[in-house]
């Protein structure tokens, strides 16, 4: 199938989506926004009404022994890999009701509008609802999706516990109905080779779709990132006005340093056209111990570094480590950062990128290629070998907040483009 | 009298002054330090003591309405103005038993001295124990030595509570059956034309005469400061991964630049001789709110500045709101210092402080001259137009802490060299 004037998206096709997402928000308030927790009530809703509104367009839906959900309108050769469009259904405690679930609700949409139509495509076209992608809820990545291809460590099971419950996930998994063992033993529901591609849509998460005024944005890449939770200065706490500078070890003023010194760091970064960005989120004196009248003798931080590219992020580090020691030792205090994690990068399809770009033009829909910041289920599936992209719709005011505020025109567009991607690459 | 051969300070006066600290501490005991809560048990106690030990060498103490006791050797002349020796009995929780519990016992063994021998100086020699020093208690400054020259504003009593308690400052001081209506009359029990000189000995609160190898101090100047305690810095909170640089208002990057500019400052002062110090000793983001992967939205601060020059401060004052408006212009934030206290700087006096070291350097006693970092009830004194001196004790570790580390031979040292300027300026 070609695009052609008799299967345009509809409009229909853009209220399913839209009422889906209405459907979750008034089913999930928490003011002041939505929560839907992994593994929850919240996210069990949006799995069963994304089951009913499956069989209302006359496909039936499967779930896997993780609780991932598949809905998949058969191609014409069950031999051919697959086009998969996924995102998750859950959404951080008093968040926004767009993130991850407007992914779901346009590929509800591109599906509709093949049902609608009668298509018939030569691949599979599989919807996949993921479980379990906000870190909030259970403090590990990407839990539905590495389940789905068997990649999820045992250990995580028992050890990683929700917030709000104090209980494990394979409590939680279990009590959904979901079976933790198939998950231990290593079993996987999605093989690489039997994915033909793997699409993403998403919200944006930062301002650069509505700073530069266009609705959509077609990802070059995941940033992967180094995340160090536990950096600690120690000095000496003493008196405000009794000790003379020469003789102090100041924890702030040599932790207020690092951070001036990671900054120029990024700078020169940009300057050397690398992509990179850093955040320190997290920075505070020891409330037991901090006085206005006391040089403080602790400080403790945070730093989220990030990139496209791991080189870069590897030679950071070496750098921050350096500088850390160099700070250290000019200032009479300790600098240790800590351990760290890192996730991977991940790169998008080069292929995927340009059919988007091109589709993009071709429909007269403003596009603009940007760096995915956050993490996302599609970093699984790309680093799995499974050709992958990610449409961002834009956004305001950002995401994992109440506020976040998506136009419906702009994820009738982002529903356009996936669709005109599907017929590319499906029929 | 000169200083001759049988009235020097004996063994006797020394161990007199060392056992006051002993019961002091035994009989405060908070592990790991000792606590005497102002207005409460522990300075009740001490003040106690000091009675009985007053009487033990034939002298009769006696209170003002705000609780401050006086201990007098009169002198031949009551017409003429004393020589007044003071310092406070109250002391941290947890902290060390020689902040302001060795300036009366300096006093008293010097009393004991003069009882001892029989001396009848001109001038009365008086030694004041100051009622509720420490801060930490009660948050405002010198409130026995303000409230002896009724200075102590009368809003004080009611407003300011104490930290463990709740309850208000003139709530405890009846308690301890002293009169709150008198202080809030504005009456005084001190007159600064009846005071010849005020002396106060009180150990370092910081390292310097330790790192010199020097056990006595002679104060130049009490430093004056200006207190921040409400500075903050307002961003906006962002996704950490997803918003490019230039889009971020990031809380942390302003604070800490707006730290080092203040460093930068501090080193420019040094460089051109002026006197200042400065601390910030709380910083931190909102515990609420902050993560490691959001861009911080807020940094809250605290800062204090000290100069022995009021001219030095308040160009430093002019600066920091600069310097404040141009990091927030140039990085999209906000930042306010918010309101700040100002503790006037005071001078020592001349004639007593030219005595002081020639007196040191008659009886080989190695001394140093310094700023006085921290804030003492002397203040209170030579701002009244008391000519005031401070004679500082070598301490190792700081003070308002379990470690204050005081040697008793730099205690009988100072003893000397106070004891001497009262032979000069008494008899």
């Amino acid at each position: 199938m070609r695009a052609s004037t008799d299967r345009l998206v509809h409009d229909e096709d853009i209220a399913i989506a839209a009422r889906f997402l209405d459907h979750l928000r008034d089913n999930s308030l928490d003011p002041p926004g939505v929560s839907r927790a992994s593994f929850g009530p919240g996210e069990r809703m949006a799995h069963a009404h994304l089951a009913e509104r499956s069989r209302a367009i006359g496909l039936e839906p499967s779930a896997d022994f993780a609780g991932n959900l598949y809905v998949t309108l058969p191609g014409r050769d069950p031999s051919l890999p697959v086009v998969m469009i996924g995102s998750h259904l859950d959404a951080v405690p008093h968040g926004g009701n767009f993130d991850g679930a407007a992914g779901v609700a346009i590929g509800l949409g591109v599906l509709a509008r093949l049902c609608r139509a009668g298509a018939q495509p030569r691949r599979g076209v599989t919807l996949m609802a993921i479980r379990a992608e906000e870190m909030s809820w259970f403090p590990t990545h990407y839990i539905g999706s590495r389940a789905a291809f068997g990649l999820l460590p045992a250990e995580v099971l028992d050890a990683v516990v929700r917030f709000d419950s104090g209980r494990s996930l394979a409590s939680h998994i279990a009590e959904e109905g979901f079976d933790p063992e198939r998950i231990r033993r290593g079993e996987a529901s999605l093989a690489a080779p039997r994915i033909h591609a793997y699409i993403e849509p998403h919200i944006e998460q930062g301002p650069v779709l509505v700073d530069a005024g266009i609705p959509i944005g077609i990802v070059s890449g995941i940033r992967g990132n180094l995340r160090y939770r536990h950096c600690t200065v120690r000095g000496v706490y003493g008196h405000a006005g009794a000790v003379p500078r020469t003789a102090r070890r100041d924890a702030v003023m040599a932790a207020t340093a690092f951070v001036q010194a990671l900054e120029a760091y990024w700078l020169a970064r940009e300057t050397a056209g690398e992509d990179f960005v850093a955040t320190v989120g997290q920075f505070f004196t020891d409330g037991g111990q901090h006085t206005i009248t006391k040089i403080p003798g602790e400080v403790r931080f945070t730093m989220d570094i990030r990139s496209e590219d791991k080189a870069v992020l590897m030679a950071a580090h070496a750098h921050f480590a350096a500088k850390a020691r160099e700070i250290a030792e000019a200032r009479h205090v300790s600098i240790d950062l800590g351990p760290y994690t890192h996730a991977e990068a991940a790169h998008m399809d080069g292929d995927l990128r340009a059919r988007l770009t091109r589709l993009a033009t071709a429909h007269g829909i403003p596009a603009l290629a940007l760096p995915s910041g956050g993490g996302h289920d599609c970093a699984t599936f790309a680093n799995q070998g499974v050709p992958s992209a990610m449409v961002f719709v834009r956004n305001d005011k950002g995401s994992h907040n109440p506020d976040e505020a998506m136009e419906t025109a702009d994820l009738a567009q982002a529903l356009r483009l996936v669709a005109a991607l599907v017929d590319e690459i499906a029929f």
